[in-house]
């Protein structure tokens, strides 16, 4: 039940970087599950991952390979490889190695990634057989089919994709998501990967990486847990005509904004897949004193289950808000100040119901599909925004049904 | 849908706490809604309240009172009177002086409370109008009423009633709680009244209560609101025969545990009442650092959506629970180190599931009532308990369909 405008967009293909997917049969047999990325040589390559302890084996390869200017990308739905122990290491060594046959290169410069089922070992063999036809297939215009084999319970494919101007010349950024819950550790959840031809350092791509990440995939709830396998890579092939991209310059100000975009569009997408979701709610934190206090508070009302039902219910229970604000932790707040908003709707005002507000003003911004919750605090000049969807029957009923 | 047992017991009278209840008819009008509490002259009082930075006006007012020895506690259930502004406040003082000229004492020895919905104003007319009959039956053989006046959503009275010697007399300890929901800022929440006849001073009676409630009420989550009106009040008439408790006496030990006692079977009855619970789950949190983490650890599972949807579906799906600890921000876990069982079962063991374990073994325990959730982190001797519920259909109707 996917909430507004998820319509697959162009993708642009990008100099450099092909893909190439095939079916492995790990979990099902309908569809392709693997997908194989390549880089051009002398690309770079930037990765965020999940801060959870029990973070999958892959990821820790990842994280170490990376290191080594990589050049590959294998990424498998199905089977998230975590929770796996030594095997799970093993196995993820396993399939870069399968990776640096199929391709004549080195299994230190791939990068594993997986996603799905937690706990069960990987089907390395059926990997190992289904990689030489994503080889075959590899080509740069091969988004399409790479958004779909990295889907687990995604109920629609995930992509963004713009041309911007650096210095003249053309630069291209395309990426694709999953992700349908902001986790849920049992299909482990969200990745990213964003490929650009634009000629820019590992370090400064890392920066660019790192800053859009905090403003979009971590600015995202569906129901508050954190996966084992998160994940979001950026890869610059460099193949462009536009000169390198340099730090404090104009280019990298261009850059970044447009990665920024890419990155917030690739998470607002995992939202309105969010499991069971109806609704897409944007909460705005207003005038609070740094981003950190105004993240708490948003993210404090975005998990609110009550909060959450009362959407699914189009109901404008303003209490549930307004208590959601009140235990998020801000210390010394002034309630007398705050405000919120459901969309233009003033519903709270010197610390109790507006005076202007009628239930029919609420009922009319609760009957749409996406809504703008707005909490003033009236103590800064700080403002975040973080996304998230309703909870639903159908967010239990998937969660509680999956394995089943 | 109660969890296992939750008969109302036997409630012993306490000598010098007089109890009485009337209809105001605030929010229904088929049965009592308004609870009058009388303590003897010479009482203690100690109370602890929500943190919630919005909290209720009567909770303002009850802080307030409870420092000039209070002598009654007028709860009314229907309207938490949270979210009502000057208004709020106005009204909670008007109540108390209701009380004043019904008893003929002083409003400001009068502790107010509310619980019921949010934003809208008290009736305070029809609480002053049903005053006189709440008055007129005041008596010490009243819990019964008494527990049933204050319930909101709870679908039964909760009670907890031990007599205990103390230096070769008996001390009564007689308390009634309700709430459905660790919070629904709707209809807000948790209240506990607990009265003894031991004597004992205010300064000694705080610090009982405050570890008391840090062991039980603290220590449960449906939801993981917090509700904007929560509070726990101790009373202690002094009329037992029984010589005056005092600090770091054998008394005294023996009077904590039972006021601990008390509280965790008022605050387990919430959750087994837990809205759509079907489930109660014990997190058993061992082996931590200190108290602080293994709370941390036990109340990050207990918030899952996705391992109380496990739970509800009786789906041994140990993967969201190892994903859960990994994701508390517990600093340098040793992940080889943890293990993690049901009941008897070890699921995890090394970073991975158990060598021994097998889907049969974690389906036999899931199929239960009651679970435990041993949780041993190997860093420390610290442990600690959280009582949680599963997540329903029946808590998304419930909360999604409340106020229509």
């Amino acid at each position: 039940m996917a909430v507004g405008n998820v319509d697959f967009p162009e993708m642009k293909a990008v100099s450099g970087i092909k893909l190439g997917t095939s079916n492995a049969g790990i979990k099902q047999t309908e569809r392709d599950d693997i997908l194989l990325i390549e880089m051009a040589e002398g690309s770079t390559c930037a990765g965020v991952f999940t801060q959870n302890a029990f973070c999958a084996a892959p990821v820790h390869v990842a994280k170490d390979h990376l290191q080594n200017s990589p050049r590959w990308l294998l990424i498998n739905s199905g089977n998230a490889n975590a929770g796996t122990g030594q095997q799970g290491m093993h196995d993820a060594h396993a399939s870069c190695s399968f990776v640096a046959s199929a391709v004549a290169g080195e299994a230190n410069k791939v990068l594993p990634f997986s996603t799905g089922v937690i706990g069960e070992n990987l089907a390395v063999d059926k990997i190992s057989i289904a990689l030489p036809e994503a080889v075959s297939n590899l080509k740069q215009d091969n988004w399409n089919n790479a958004a779909h084999a990295i889907m687990t319970t995604d109920t629609f494919a995930k992509g963004a994709s713009v041309v911007l101007e650096l210095n003249g010349q053309p630069v291209t950024l395309t990426g694709i998501s999953k992700g349908a819950g902001m986790i849920q550790p049992n299909m482990a959840t969200m990745l990213g990967f964003v490929a650009t031809d634009a000629k820019i350092s590992q370090s400064l791509l890392q920066k660019c990486l790192s800053q859009a990440a905090e403003q979009s995939f971590n600015r995202i709830t569906v129901d508050g847990d954190t996966s084992t396998n998160d994940a979001c890579i950026l890869m610059a092939s460099g193949c462009s005509s536009a000169t390198e991209i340099t730090a404090d310059s104009d280019a990298y100000q261009l850059f970044s904004s447009a990665v920024i975009n890419i990155c917030k569009r690739l998470a607002e997408l995992i939202v309105r897949d969010g499991e069971g979701a109806t609704k897409l709610m944007r909460i705005s934190v207003e005038q609070a004193r740094d981003n950190a206090e105004a993240v708490i508070v948003g993210k404090t009302i975005a998990h609110s289950p009550l909060v959450k039902t009362a959407f699914f219910a189009s109901d404008p229970n303003w209490g549930r808000i307004l208590a959601a604000v009140g235990r998020s932790g801000i210390e010394q707040m002034d309630l007398d100040k705050v405000e919120i908003y459901l969309d233009e709707v003033c519903i709270v005002k010197n610390g109790g119901r507006a005076e202007s507000y009628t239930e029919a003003q609420g009922q009319s911004v609760m009957n749409k599909e996406e809504i703008l919750i707005r909490v003033v605090l009236a103590r800064g000049t700080a403002s975040q925004e973080v996304l998230t969807c309703d909870l639903s029957y159908d967010y239990v009923k998937i969660n509680a049904e999956y394995r089943t």
